[in-house]
Protein backbone atom coordinates (compact mmCIF):
# COMPACT_ATOMS: atom_id res chain seq x y z
CA UNK A 1 0.00 0.00 0.00
CA UNK A 2 2.80 2.63 0.66
CA UNK A 3 4.62 1.50 -2.32
CA UNK A 4 1.37 2.60 -4.37
CA UNK A 5 0.83 5.67 -2.31
CA UNK A 6 4.04 6.61 -2.90
CA UNK A 7 3.91 5.91 -6.69
CA UNK A 8 0.84 7.52 -6.50
CA UNK A 9 2.75 10.97 -4.97
CA UNK A 10 5.61 10.75 -7.99
CA UNK A 11 2.89 10.33 -10.94
CA UNK A 12 0.81 13.34 -9.19
CA UNK A 13 4.47 15.35 -8.70
CA UNK A 14 4.82 14.60 -12.25
CA UNK A 15 2.07 15.67 -13.92
CA UNK A 16 1.94 18.91 -11.64
CA UNK A 17 5.54 19.87 -13.30
CA UNK A 18 4.14 18.42 -16.93
CA UNK A 19 1.44 20.99 -16.14
CA UNK A 20 3.56 23.73 -15.00
CA UNK A 21 5.56 23.20 -17.76
CA UNK A 22 3.19 23.49 -20.89
CA UNK A 23 1.74 26.46 -18.66
CA UNK A 24 4.88 27.99 -19.36
CA UNK A 25 5.37 26.99 -22.75
CA UNK A 26 1.85 28.17 -23.78
CA UNK A 27 2.61 31.56 -21.70
CA UNK A 28 6.12 31.91 -23.73
CA UNK A 29 3.85 31.18 -27.18
CA UNK A 30 1.35 33.79 -26.84
CA UNK A 31 3.72 36.38 -25.81
CA UNK A 32 5.62 35.67 -29.02
CA UNK A 33 2.34 35.82 -30.84
CA UNK A 34 1.49 38.68 -29.31
CA UNK A 35 4.92 40.16 -30.04
CA UNK A 36 4.41 39.22 -33.82
CA UNK A 37 1.11 40.68 -33.66
CA UNK A 38 2.04 43.89 -32.34
CA UNK A 39 4.75 44.00 -35.29
CA UNK A 40 2.06 43.99 -37.82
CA UNK A 41 0.38 46.39 -36.34
CA UNK A 42 3.21 48.70 -36.70
CA UNK A 43 3.19 48.03 -39.91
CA UNK A 44 -0.43 48.35 -40.94
CA UNK A 45 -0.11 51.70 -39.21
CA UNK A 46 2.90 53.33 -41.15
CA UNK A 47 1.02 52.25 -44.26
CA UNK A 48 -2.22 53.87 -42.72
CA UNK A 49 -0.44 57.16 -41.99
CA UNK A 50 1.15 56.59 -45.55
CA UNK A 51 -1.75 56.59 -47.10
CA UNK A 52 -3.14 59.71 -45.18
CA UNK A 53 -0.22 61.53 -45.96
CA UNK A 54 -0.33 60.94 -49.64
CA UNK A 55 -4.61 62.24 -49.28
CA UNK A 56 -3.29 65.15 -47.61
CA UNK A 57 -1.18 65.74 -51.06
CA UNK A 58 2.02 65.73 -48.42
CA UNK A 59 4.48 63.39 -50.67
CA UNK A 60 7.36 64.72 -48.01
CA UNK A 61 5.41 63.22 -45.21
CA UNK A 62 4.49 60.12 -47.41
CA UNK A 63 8.00 59.57 -48.18
CA UNK A 64 9.04 58.66 -44.12
CA UNK A 65 7.75 55.10 -44.59
CA UNK A 66 10.81 54.77 -46.71
CA UNK A 67 14.31 54.11 -45.47
CA UNK A 68 16.00 57.24 -45.89
CA UNK A 69 18.92 55.57 -47.27
CA UNK A 70 21.10 55.96 -50.41
CA UNK A 71 20.18 51.68 -50.59
CA UNK A 72 16.36 52.12 -50.07
CA UNK A 73 15.11 50.35 -53.60
CA UNK A 74 12.12 51.19 -56.02
CA UNK A 75 11.18 48.91 -58.43
CA UNK A 76 8.80 50.24 -61.03
CA UNK A 77 7.54 48.37 -64.20
CA UNK A 78 10.28 50.90 -65.76
CA UNK A 79 13.03 49.37 -63.68
CA UNK A 80 14.79 50.67 -60.00
CA UNK A 81 15.41 53.73 -58.64
CA UNK A 82 17.64 53.22 -55.82
CA UNK A 83 18.11 55.60 -53.14
CA UNK A 84 15.46 57.61 -50.77
CA UNK A 85 16.33 61.02 -52.75
CA UNK A 86 15.65 59.50 -56.23
CA UNK A 87 12.36 58.25 -54.84
CA UNK A 88 11.13 61.17 -53.63
CA UNK A 89 11.75 62.87 -57.08
CA UNK A 90 10.15 60.03 -59.27
CA UNK A 91 7.24 60.22 -56.78
CA UNK A 92 7.35 64.67 -56.91
CA UNK A 93 7.83 64.25 -61.34
CA UNK A 94 5.01 61.78 -61.63
CA UNK A 95 2.63 63.27 -59.57
CA UNK A 96 3.47 67.15 -59.80
CA UNK A 97 -0.04 67.89 -58.67
CA UNK A 98 -3.29 67.07 -56.11
CA UNK A 99 -4.89 66.45 -59.66
CA UNK A 100 -2.47 63.52 -60.44
CA UNK A 101 -1.89 62.59 -57.02
CA UNK A 102 -5.81 61.54 -56.84
CA UNK A 103 -7.72 59.78 -53.50
CA UNK A 104 -4.77 56.58 -52.89
CA UNK A 105 -6.28 53.15 -51.29
CA UNK A 106 -4.06 50.51 -50.07
CA UNK A 107 -5.65 47.84 -49.70
CA UNK A 108 -3.71 45.18 -47.75
CA UNK A 109 -3.55 41.22 -48.71
CA UNK A 110 -0.90 39.38 -46.57
CA UNK A 111 1.64 40.75 -43.99
CA UNK A 112 4.17 37.69 -43.18
CA UNK A 113 6.87 38.21 -40.21
CA UNK A 114 10.01 36.66 -42.46
CA UNK A 115 12.07 37.24 -39.24
CA UNK A 116 12.41 39.00 -36.02
CA UNK A 117 13.54 42.70 -37.97
CA UNK A 118 11.91 41.27 -41.84
CA UNK A 119 8.05 41.44 -42.86
CA UNK A 120 7.20 41.45 -46.28
CA UNK A 121 3.67 42.84 -47.56
CA UNK A 122 1.52 42.11 -50.77
CA UNK A 123 -1.15 44.55 -51.11
CA UNK A 124 -2.76 46.48 -54.09
CA UNK A 125 -3.00 50.37 -54.68
CA UNK A 126 -6.08 52.06 -56.52
CA UNK A 127 -5.48 55.82 -57.05
CA UNK A 128 -9.30 57.66 -57.59
CA UNK A 129 -8.61 60.21 -60.00
CA UNK A 130 -10.81 62.82 -62.01
CA UNK A 131 -10.38 61.18 -65.43
CA UNK A 132 -8.97 57.53 -64.55
CA UNK A 133 -8.38 55.15 -61.60
CA UNK A 134 -4.80 53.59 -61.96
CA UNK A 135 -4.50 50.48 -59.79
CA UNK A 136 -1.73 47.91 -59.19
CA UNK A 137 -0.10 45.36 -56.64
CA UNK A 138 2.92 45.78 -54.71
CA UNK A 139 5.40 43.57 -52.89
CA UNK A 140 7.02 45.27 -49.64
CA UNK A 141 9.68 44.71 -47.71
CA UNK A 142 10.09 46.36 -44.30
CA UNK A 143 12.68 46.66 -41.74
CA UNK A 144 13.17 47.75 -38.34
CA UNK A 145 15.82 49.71 -37.80
CA UNK A 146 16.27 52.27 -34.79
CA UNK A 147 13.14 50.49 -33.30
CA UNK A 148 11.06 51.99 -36.67
CA UNK A 149 9.79 49.75 -39.32
CA UNK A 150 10.64 51.20 -42.93
CA UNK A 151 9.97 50.02 -46.47
CA UNK A 152 13.75 49.00 -47.55
CA UNK A 153 12.37 47.50 -50.97
CA UNK A 154 9.16 48.42 -52.85
CA UNK A 155 8.66 46.46 -56.20
CA UNK A 156 4.90 48.32 -57.27
CA UNK A 157 3.62 47.50 -60.90
CA UNK B 1 64.19 53.82 -13.39
CA UNK B 2 62.27 50.73 -12.11
CA UNK B 3 58.77 52.87 -11.90
CA UNK B 4 59.36 53.15 -15.40
CA UNK B 5 60.40 50.19 -16.84
CA UNK B 6 57.18 48.75 -15.40
CA UNK B 7 54.91 51.00 -16.61
CA UNK B 8 56.43 50.64 -20.17
CA UNK B 9 55.67 46.90 -19.72
CA UNK B 10 52.49 47.56 -18.56
CA UNK B 11 51.91 49.57 -22.10
CA UNK B 12 53.26 46.83 -23.77
CA UNK B 13 51.22 44.66 -22.46
CA UNK B 14 48.33 46.28 -22.89
CA UNK B 15 48.95 47.00 -26.60
CA UNK B 16 49.73 43.08 -27.15
CA UNK B 17 45.75 42.86 -25.29
CA UNK B 18 44.41 45.09 -27.67
CA UNK B 19 46.57 44.10 -31.01
CA UNK B 20 45.08 40.46 -29.49
CA UNK B 21 41.78 41.97 -29.31
CA UNK B 22 42.00 43.50 -32.80
CA UNK B 23 43.15 40.21 -34.40
CA UNK B 24 40.08 38.51 -33.32
CA UNK B 25 37.79 41.42 -34.04
CA UNK B 26 39.03 41.30 -37.86
CA UNK B 27 38.99 37.63 -38.09
CA UNK B 28 34.96 37.45 -36.70
CA UNK B 29 34.31 40.33 -39.20
CA UNK B 30 35.85 38.29 -42.19
CA UNK B 31 33.97 35.23 -40.90
CA UNK B 32 31.02 37.05 -40.74
CA UNK B 33 31.08 38.36 -44.06
CA UNK B 34 32.83 35.20 -46.16
CA UNK B 35 29.64 33.98 -44.40
CA UNK B 36 27.42 36.25 -45.90
CA UNK B 37 29.41 35.78 -49.12
CA UNK B 38 28.26 32.17 -49.34
CA UNK B 39 25.21 32.75 -48.51
CA UNK B 40 25.28 35.26 -51.58
CA UNK B 41 26.77 32.58 -53.84
CA UNK B 42 24.42 29.87 -52.83
CA UNK B 43 21.54 31.99 -53.69
CA UNK B 44 22.87 33.10 -56.97
CA UNK B 45 23.46 29.47 -57.79
CA UNK B 46 20.09 28.68 -56.93
CA UNK B 47 18.61 31.37 -59.37
CA UNK B 48 20.96 30.05 -62.11
CA UNK B 49 19.93 26.07 -61.57
CA UNK B 50 16.57 27.77 -62.30
CA UNK B 51 17.50 29.66 -65.44
CA UNK B 52 18.84 26.54 -66.76
CA UNK B 53 15.84 24.21 -65.82
CA UNK B 54 13.87 26.84 -68.02
CA UNK B 55 16.24 26.71 -71.02
CA UNK B 56 15.45 22.76 -70.93
CA UNK B 57 11.94 23.37 -71.12
CA UNK B 58 11.54 21.50 -67.80
CA UNK B 59 9.02 23.44 -65.43
CA UNK B 60 8.80 21.11 -62.81
CA UNK B 61 12.59 21.50 -61.83
CA UNK B 62 11.87 25.39 -62.56
CA UNK B 63 9.89 25.05 -59.58
CA UNK B 64 12.12 23.51 -57.18
CA UNK B 65 13.70 27.11 -56.71
CA UNK B 66 10.35 28.06 -54.94
CA UNK B 67 9.27 27.10 -51.16
CA UNK B 68 7.06 24.01 -51.64
CA UNK B 69 4.18 25.52 -49.62
CA UNK B 70 0.58 26.49 -49.60
CA UNK B 71 1.70 30.33 -48.52
CA UNK B 72 4.02 30.60 -51.44
CA UNK B 73 3.49 33.98 -52.80
CA UNK B 74 3.36 34.94 -56.16
CA UNK B 75 2.78 38.23 -57.33
CA UNK B 76 2.12 38.77 -61.34
CA UNK B 77 0.23 42.06 -62.64
CA UNK B 78 -2.76 40.34 -62.60
CA UNK B 79 -2.50 39.49 -59.07
CA UNK B 80 -1.50 37.35 -56.75
CA UNK B 81 -1.45 33.34 -56.78
CA UNK B 82 -1.25 31.68 -53.51
CA UNK B 83 0.79 28.15 -53.23
CA UNK B 84 2.84 26.33 -55.00
CA UNK B 85 0.95 23.89 -57.46
CA UNK B 86 -1.06 26.85 -58.21
CA UNK B 87 2.30 28.62 -59.24
CA UNK B 88 3.15 25.90 -60.84
CA UNK B 89 -0.40 25.66 -62.93
CA UNK B 90 0.15 29.45 -63.81
CA UNK B 91 3.63 28.52 -65.44
CA UNK B 92 1.94 25.56 -67.38
CA UNK B 93 -0.83 27.49 -68.98
CA UNK B 94 1.10 30.73 -69.39
CA UNK B 95 4.07 28.53 -71.10
CA UNK B 96 2.37 25.97 -72.83
CA UNK B 97 5.26 24.59 -74.77
CA UNK B 98 8.68 25.30 -76.00
CA UNK B 99 8.34 27.77 -78.21
CA UNK B 100 6.18 29.77 -75.42
CA UNK B 101 8.87 29.19 -72.99
CA UNK B 102 11.43 30.63 -75.28
CA UNK B 103 15.39 31.37 -74.01
CA UNK B 104 15.05 32.91 -70.49
CA UNK B 105 17.95 35.22 -69.26
CA UNK B 106 18.09 36.73 -65.89
CA UNK B 107 20.09 39.26 -65.06
CA UNK B 108 20.89 39.97 -60.92
CA UNK B 109 21.01 43.45 -60.07
CA UNK B 110 20.68 43.32 -56.26
CA UNK B 111 21.23 40.73 -53.47
CA UNK B 112 20.54 42.18 -50.15
CA UNK B 113 21.24 39.82 -47.05
CA UNK B 114 18.10 40.67 -44.80
CA UNK B 115 18.33 38.77 -42.04
CA UNK B 116 20.33 35.40 -40.99
CA UNK B 117 18.23 33.61 -43.12
CA UNK B 118 16.54 36.21 -45.28
CA UNK B 119 17.20 37.69 -48.80
CA UNK B 120 15.98 39.77 -50.96
CA UNK B 121 17.35 40.09 -54.92
CA UNK B 122 16.01 42.22 -57.56
CA UNK B 123 16.64 41.19 -60.95
CA UNK B 124 15.50 41.62 -64.73
CA UNK B 125 14.52 39.07 -67.00
CA UNK B 126 14.33 38.56 -70.48
CA UNK B 127 12.27 35.91 -73.09
CA UNK B 128 13.95 35.44 -76.47
CA UNK B 129 11.23 34.01 -78.41
CA UNK B 130 10.61 33.93 -82.23
CA UNK B 131 8.28 36.76 -82.44
CA UNK B 132 8.99 38.75 -79.59
CA UNK B 133 11.27 39.51 -76.62
CA UNK B 134 9.25 40.03 -73.34
CA UNK B 135 11.12 41.14 -70.55
CA UNK B 136 10.45 42.55 -67.07
CA UNK B 137 11.43 43.02 -63.46
CA UNK B 138 11.44 41.37 -60.35
CA UNK B 139 11.93 41.46 -56.56
CA UNK B 140 12.30 37.66 -54.66
CA UNK B 141 11.92 37.39 -50.95
CA UNK B 142 14.09 34.29 -50.20
CA UNK B 143 14.32 32.12 -47.11
CA UNK B 144 16.86 29.83 -46.01
CA UNK B 145 14.26 26.69 -44.82
CA UNK B 146 15.75 23.49 -43.97
CA UNK B 147 19.49 24.47 -45.19
CA UNK B 148 18.61 25.57 -48.82
CA UNK B 149 17.60 28.78 -50.01
CA UNK B 150 14.16 29.35 -51.28
CA UNK B 151 11.77 31.79 -52.57
CA UNK B 152 8.96 32.33 -50.47
CA UNK B 153 7.51 35.79 -52.53
CA UNK B 154 7.87 36.65 -56.03
CA UNK B 155 6.74 39.91 -57.57
CA UNK B 156 7.79 39.76 -60.92
CA UNK B 157 5.87 42.93 -63.69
Amino acid sequence: MLIFSTKMNFMKKTCHALLLLLTFCFAGLQTALSQTGKEIDQVRKALQIQQDAWNRGDINAFMETYWKSENLQFLGSNGPTYGWENTLERYKKRYPDRAAMGQLEFEIMNIDVRSKKVISLIGKYTLKRENDEPSGYFLLLWKKIKGKWLIVADHTS
